[in-house]
């Protein structure tokens, strides 16, 4: 029995790191059906589902011109910003890169790029790193850095 | 034998869990030690020692106006920008905030400000994240986003 239980446990732990592994491999294209979803949300001019991306917490952060705390904050920002479809325009995201740190955060590099109309506000662009946390209900940015590039 | 051992695990458990714990408690003052340190470097004018604070890996990556990988390539592109005492002033770190990413990587929100007479360029400020990953030689910048503030 003890015996068994010596051979079986290097076996077991075996598993448990192939799973992991596995399952480590599959984050990165959940992370990026996030900003899939999120870049389909944006074109359809539904910011709420758009906001679904991000970790609905006090904690969730966003850095533009300065560092924003808290999901709400975050909503009223955009609904702020994009006041119209117009104003929302068509977004699109490329050169996306992602780096995991350890099995339950990631960071994603990118580009984005909002064509406008010149009366929704013309075309804009810039450059990110969004980290995300792997919660309960899926990936979520818990942190936001968007800025000129 | 087997009724000890089933005792003692959740005992042993407890205290790697409890080690762990303080373990991480630690880490922010770690990693802010090595934003002292950069800042410090800084200020004498040593880019090369300011540069022990980041990842010496060619993933480690620099958001500015674009984004670029490479330690070798962020250390020239400091001497470039920064060529000369005046034109590297005085830094100051303000407003840091830590937040632990899990036990090994962290992500460190702050402001910067240099100080700079008008022949090395005038003052300059701006806004930050760094992800840091604790490494063999201590916790180390493995990206950087800088952006106007």
């Amino acid at each position: 029995m003890l015996r068994s239980l010596r051979t079986s446990v290097p076996a077991i732990l075996g598993f448990v790191l192939l799973a992991a592994s596995l399952h480590a491999q599959d984050a990165p294209t959940a992370i990026l059906q996030v900003l899939s979803a999120q870049q389909n949300a944006w074109n359809n001019a539904d910011i709420v589902t758009f906001m679904h991306g991000y970790a609905d917490s006090p904690d969730t952060t966003f850095i533009g011109k300065t560092i924003e705390h808290g999901y709400s904050g975050i909503l009223a920002r955009y609904r702020r910003s994009y006041a119209s479809h117009a104003a929302m325009g068509t977004l699109e995201f490329s050169g996306l890169s992602v780096r995991m740190l350890g099995t339950d955060y990631a960071v994603v590099t990118g580009h984005f790029h909002l064509s406008r109309t010149q009366a929704g506000g013309g075309d804009a662009q810039g450059i990110f790193s969004l980290i995300f946390q792997k919660q309960t209900a899926g990936w979520k940015i818990i942190l936001d850095h968007t800025s000129a590039s």
